[in-house]
């Protein structure tokens, strides 16, 4: 791995396990054990680090947001997706433990989040839309607007609620439990005849969690 | 006012506006022209402050939640507990700004913000049980856990995520808003004759968001 890459590796693993308000540049150094002018060489200092790996992050989840969905999506696969979604998000938990002031201190970064937490709620939008327009989901506009904010709230906060809440599940647990949470949220537009989608979902999470061992 | 009410009082407003994080000792004894000294005698630190604040806030809050309700609340005074418990989680935002962070250098604070949260999901559950047992809501019980964890996350987070979305609503009208969602959240469950109560809900909603111009 070169300099710049080994760099920002080791910065994300710190600022994920120390929390990033904890971590200096020359933290970084050391747990690298490179001089802090060669980290400089890289990176003038946190910011340029930080905004390094935001770039990372948008990238990841605007492709993982915008992939084109197969028009027939199973249940396994919409719930796969779902935890693809929160997976990268508990990667880069670092920006969401303290979003408001992280925002706060860099201004950059903070245009950048709006965009990409618009993305999320227009995700969900068109794909809620979409199955909507299947006869899967009934659902008035208005409805489906509020699902959707909800659904964005849940997936940029589920992981530090539960991280809060100190139930000290593994990621992999408080992750599907983040999949089921939303598909709580959809389960009650689904129409009649699809009843059973939130039935398979549950199977799908009971049989998750059990493997895991909770 | 008392010094030591008026050094409450000042952080409390300074931690507001410019961030917890931001605002030293020496920043609030500035802005209330007394001299450090003169604050240290009555608080030892900037965590013996943060103390103080959190007991108070505690103490209204777990008031709010453990106030007992009316046997027949009217949907304007469901509509208006609701406000007051987002009201009090607005007056002590910098709490919730950056949370995990905060919780993780305060120890103290961190077990008893646990058991306030706690408390949040316990008085949803009790509501709602209640007035699912009266025939309003149609409910299982698993779903009525996962529906309160919702609210929950919605009660935690959403003044933080509308000032995310930066979308310049004033306190009031971001309040009735989160009101709104957590109806929102609810209304699937409500029983077909009970239907009336979201369209009223919608009414105040959009009664309160008028007379405030949005």
């Amino acid at each position: 791995m070169k300099t710049r890459e080994r760099i920002l590796h080791t910065s994300q693993l710190l600022f994920n396990e120390e929390g990033e308000p904890n971590v200096t540049t020359v933290d970084i150094s050391n747990e690298m054990e490179i001089s802090p002018g060669n980290l400089y060489y890289h990176f003038k200092g946190k910011e340029a680090i930080i905004e390094a790996l935001f770039a990372r992050f948008e990238v990841t989840l605007s492709d993982i947001l915008r992939a084109p969905l197969e028009k027939e999506l199973s249940v396994e696969d919409s719930w796969f997706y779902l935890y693809v979604v929160f997976e990268e998000i508990y990667n880069f938990r670092f920006f969401y433990q303290n979003l408001t002031n992280l925002l706060h201190r860099y201004d950059s970064i903070n245009r950048k989040y709006k965009r990409l937490m618009e993305l999320k709620t227009r995700t969900a939008h068109a794909l809620l839309s979409e199955v909507a327009n299947h006869g899967i989901l009934s659902i008035e506009d208005e409805e489906l607007n509020q699902l959707c904010e909800s659904i964005t709230l849940l997936l940029t906060y589920w992981l530090t609620y539960c991280d809060l809440k100190g139930q000290q599940l593994g990621p992999p647990a408080a992750i599907h439990q983040g999949v089921f949470q939303i598909v709580h949220l959809v389960a009650p537009y689904l129409s009649d005849e699809y009843g059973h989608i939130y039935r398979e979902c549950k199977a799908l999470y009971q049989a998750a969690t059990a493997e895991l061992g909770h």
